[in-house]
């Protein structure tokens, strides 16, 4: 809950998707792109953005940018447009500085000696700045402040090796992990291909899922010959709506190429010797959605165990459990489980609360948290509570929520 | 669940607020009204307005009104132009049908022999075809086909009985009554007063709340010398968020008068003999915000007691208890806890799939349910789970689900 | 030059169109409508209507309003909904009043006993204040400040006096013009029939055209045959961009119903005795397109005429003649033919100068006109220049322009 | 007229200011630009932009675009957002091709290695398929089609060659010079100096103007101390709306530096020896309006010379001559005089007329010229009539316009 007071959403989506079949496919890859967006919605609402590749020239994409949520900016006409071929990409953001400008939609489209490619990113450069400095030495102007800019600069950048374009593109690839070892997560498309990839340390996800034939989701049909096309996304939440199986994570360091045909791990780049992988916390703790697999465990189950853990920690003698809803639910559960106590819900909160949208006089300002929630007082009144949040920053969110109950009733544990 | 899917939500909210201070006072009316419907923005999200009453004359009235969220549709300069005086009402709408035009915007503002009206209205009447062509037999030429420009029609048509105005209003608002017998919370702003006005059969919720010196939401200082001022919603829900105290419901029948010295009871009117009240089933069931007060008891009581009631009336041999998100929750917590069955969440919910913006093709039309929620397979594989949802009308949402849960490893009650 | 700066733009226009042949005719109505009121544009660009019958039911208009011009408001899916028949009206509006709403655009409809009518009004009761106090003592409620409103209201109440639908409106028509006398062109759109109607004094223009065969604008063919159908318009000059060839003028306090089959005099209602007509004087001198006809004069050669009369009686020795562009360059022309003096352009209008955009500060609101007209001074430098407005109402916009021509090189007329 | 049917408008506006005082200085630089560009409007309709500096850091400039007429983007609050400091420039822009993005929107700001510079052109670069590659080559990714980002990328990829910030940006620009001959004339912002580029071909306007006391527009007050600013615009037509008068051209090939204390020629680059300049002729019939200075001359002289030239060249035995408004009526002004014959008008232009907003059926389509034009028959019926246009290319709206006036009367020459 303090993690969206504080506006700590620096996420961003990205989707990425593959007909198998002969163009014009049945699989309508811009609306599975858009499908697959909104299942990412919750990783960023200020603005999205699609690319379709026509799968031969290197020059024809299509492009469909928009501010605000996926719904708004896509519709039956944009699709329309989009529809050109076998392939495309998209991302779905959220601002981390006060400015949201349209020309920050991702993705980017990039015209390099060997072709335009489009570029989807999720992460920030921790050297951001000694690469702007360097590109620009080089002569490049940038005109954004965008890390993602950055990456597409330092892909067109990059001295072309080879005239073979796989090879070039791979390499080109390299040598921009070589430039910045973290964080990205990142779809890069040329003409029929999508290049996942994600950096050494596997900061932020990517995994890789199966589009199968709709009526089948039952697990029937593994096999190859039945595979409709390919996704790739942040989360694996995005898959069943659209028809698709979990396949695999892009590991970290991974450069993995797609096709209209498969799906192939062209290299894996190695972390410095000694240094461990950083898949970032707040994955599991705020940002991902419940039911998205990380490393092999739903997220929802982590944050449960998470709890459960608590529990043992931190046992306490109380009458109820509950929680600051809502990524905090599973935690609480499980450690109302662990302690075998009653699990209640103490507060309702209103989804209609945007960020301060006017600005408040005194009176309204003092009324703090009591704009967010409505508070459930039968349900705990005369009663000891524990509350369980999904984290603690400073504090600055959590008690004025504890004055609120009680003064609503809560009794104090002692 | 269903309800949501059939487009069952033919509610709307309304809000009215009167600062008790001398004009200019330190609550900002249009401020309060503005996060009054914020409050009961779940009743209607598809347009809003505010009308605010200069207080004195009977024709100033400042109008401002939108298509969208109240977010989207007030901001600071909006609200600078309705701050005029020490009342106003507003209004939050669901459409009905699919025509969604700003001329249906409510409140209401007609102009009558004693000066203007603002009305907002929640309700349908059930005698509306034959009102309209009476008022079209009497002349009256009828723009648009809502229920509530009857009602502001009715209001105006009625003849004058005498020339005091408040007498004058009464009676005509008597009159009204006695054209129409339901549905309909009424709130009617004239010069410095608001008419709150429920229907004798008491259909649609509507309460009164204290505005309260903020920094002081404990229950002190209850006594009247304290009043900052009144507010008037279809929910009680509303209330915490702007520092105002439940006080009273409005009654099946009753006309109250409230201004910025007092409440006051004018009239009850009653039901015909024999005719039982008739508040909706489904504001407990749906529309409601569960930590909203309805005839003394909290919504969520209400709930959870139902899957109490349920746990005896139909016992299952479960495993799990868990529910179809997120109306339903408190009746799956009241059903486990009865049987002392454990409380998992099997669902989770895509908040960002929006009302089917795309016409689907025949694949994306097969995913129904799973276009809506992640499946948290984890929670429940092998295991016996007893789903509760809110309402079944014809099971049309309800089975897919099953099947869903089913294919994702849920075993067979037996 | 002066009326435009004044803001003297009380105008509007009003359009309609019935198809002669069997619907589905090829004759695409509401596009027809919407190039008519594209011909009209120049007297209202705030915002516009149009609404379509289906021309059997008395019910089932379409309708389509939004703010701005024309071109902006209709396009071809709005155009597409409208498409439903035979018949339709439009309405181009400027408002007078500082508030526009979308509320004020026109054409209203309203439902009456006998079914829906949809009207258009250009012109402003004289008797509108104790109109609407009579309608509102009959117990009407009114919604806007609008006279067009109490125009339908009036169509509304009058008490129907037979059965017979077409004597119905008739009469109501007839006490409708009883009610008010001046000044309206209205049409008023009823199933499958449009009543055009212009008040007894003829205070506003409205004429009828003849939709012929394209490709035959040559005045061949004019046997009625060849009638493709009917247009009525505030103005001729909207005639020749459809299609249509000029048929007549409707008179002062004729009701005219035209259908499918022909156009009828139903009735002409005469002023009182010794009143004589009041065609509005700015209709020639500012409001109309000059290639538009009232009277049987085209308002261009009306407006020479004036500066060759001006030439006669206000004769002056001079170099040269110009104009304030561009409504006085007829006159300009007309002066100088008659004085035998060459005419020249002194003054290049920038036409994307609007109404005060933002609020100059004190340097920039000292140059005044100079925002809005270049100076061709090569053209006048060291000249005696007469220069001709359309007229002068305090003389505050004419002094600024000769103040700068002679800054700029004009030399004094002795 | 034929021009702007084919929609060979190319063209862009560029405006940039500089005010002389100590900031905060009494002149609004925003609003001057925002003024400077609505007299540049009638260049370019789709999109506009203003970018400030704050002067002092490289850092700081603010930005604001948008896409349609000035007056919709430019309003009290993005004037206020960029009112930083005592500079900055403007452009509106004209898109060639149908995509038109806010993307696309000049000024662009790019960030280089010696700090953050702002680019308005107009323009197009010959030999930019060469600098494409070029660019590309050198590892530059390009986003977008515009030969803008090429100037911008140039400008930032030239080696720096000394540390002193200005020589280095006069050695950028000689170096972008030497890159491409021609077509630009460019405004370079970076820091507190506004760099004036025109190609050694001269084949785009610009020239300079000065700030003056407002109230002294008369000529009086020249010397250097009452200079309130410096401005510098594609067309000196958009200086009287500001207070500034005509101060000089900027010469083909020439660098100009202006600052807050004066106005510096830099360095003229010639052009190969034996190349004629080369100013584009539709500058002259066309683009510019005619109240704007080339060459020493006012466009309109040059136009009605133009007519005059005409009548020496190609007189005609007729009773009339008239124009297709607007840009022609100058040279028929011009040919009328020389010939002795009578100007009048015969055409009416229909101003809301937009680019072909709906597909017309068959019908309309066929109506061609009459949707644009009104026929002011009255003037010219059963006279021989000599129409100059600005300029004929295919011929394909003189034909129609020659077939609309015989078929109103118009008599033939013989």
């Amino acid at each position: 809950m303090e993690l969206e007071e504080l506006g700590i959403r620096e996420e961003c989506g990205v989707f990425g998707c593959i007909a198998s079949g002969v163009w014009p496919t049945e699989l309508d890859v811009p609306h599975v792109i858009t499908l697959g967006l909104v299942g990412l919605q919750h990783r960023g609402q200020e603005s999205a953005g699609i690319v379709t590749s026509d799968g031969e020239s290197s020059q024809a994409f299509k492009v469909h940018k928009g501010m605000g949520l996926i719904n708004h900016i896509f519709n039956a006409e944009s699709l329309k447009k989009l529809y050109v071929s076998n392939l495309g990409i998209g991302h779905t953001r959220y601002s981390t500085s006060g400015i949201s400008e349209l020309q920050n939609c991702q993705p980017f489209v990039v015209e390099t000696l060997h072709g335009k490619i489009a570029v989807a990113h999720n992460g920030e450069l921790t050297n951001a700045v000694q690469l702007r400095r360097k590109l620009m030495r080089h002569g490049v102007g940038l005109s954004t402040s965008s890390d993602s800019e950055l990456i597409t600069q330092l892909l067109a950048f990059t001295p072309p090796l080879e005239n073979d374009d796989t090879a070039d593109w791979v390499a080109r690839i390299k040598n921009l992990m070589n430039e910045t070892p973290t964080s990205y997560s990142l779809l890069i498309m040329h003409k029929d291909i999508i290049y996942a990839v994600r950096d050494p340390y596997g900061n932020r996800p990517l995994c890789i899922g199966r589009l199968i034939p709709v009526g089948d989701m039952n697990g029937k049909g593994k096999d190859n010959s039945e595979t409709e096309g390919w996704v790739v996304s942040s989360e694996s939440c995005s898959f069943l709506s659209i028809g698709a199986e979990y396949y695999r994570e892009v590991l970290p360091g991974e450069i993995v190429k797609i096709s209209r045909y498969d799906v192939q791990t062209l290299d894996v780049v190695p972390r410095p010797e000694g240094d461990p992988s950083a898949f970032c916390i707040f994955e599991y703790v705020y940002f991902a959605r419940p039911d998205s697999i990380f490393e092999g465990q739903m997220v929802y189950s982590v944050r449960r165990r998470c709890g459960q853990q608590l529990a043992i920690e931190a046992p306490v003698e109380a009458d109820l459990v509950s929680t600051v809803p809502e990524s905090a639910t599973p935690a609480a559960l499980g450690y109302a489980q662990k302690c075998g106590l009653p699990y209640v819900e103490v507060l309702c909160k209103n989804r209609y609360v945007g960020r301060t949208f006017i600005q408040p006089n005194m009176r309204l300002r003092q009324l703090g948290v009591a704009k967010k929630f409505g508070v459930l007082s039968d349900n705990f009144k005369g009663k000891r509570v524990v509350i369980i949040d999904d984290s603690i920053v400073r504090g600055n969110t959590i008690s004025p929520i504890i004055k609120l109950l009680r003064e609503s009733g809560a009794k104090e544990v002692s």
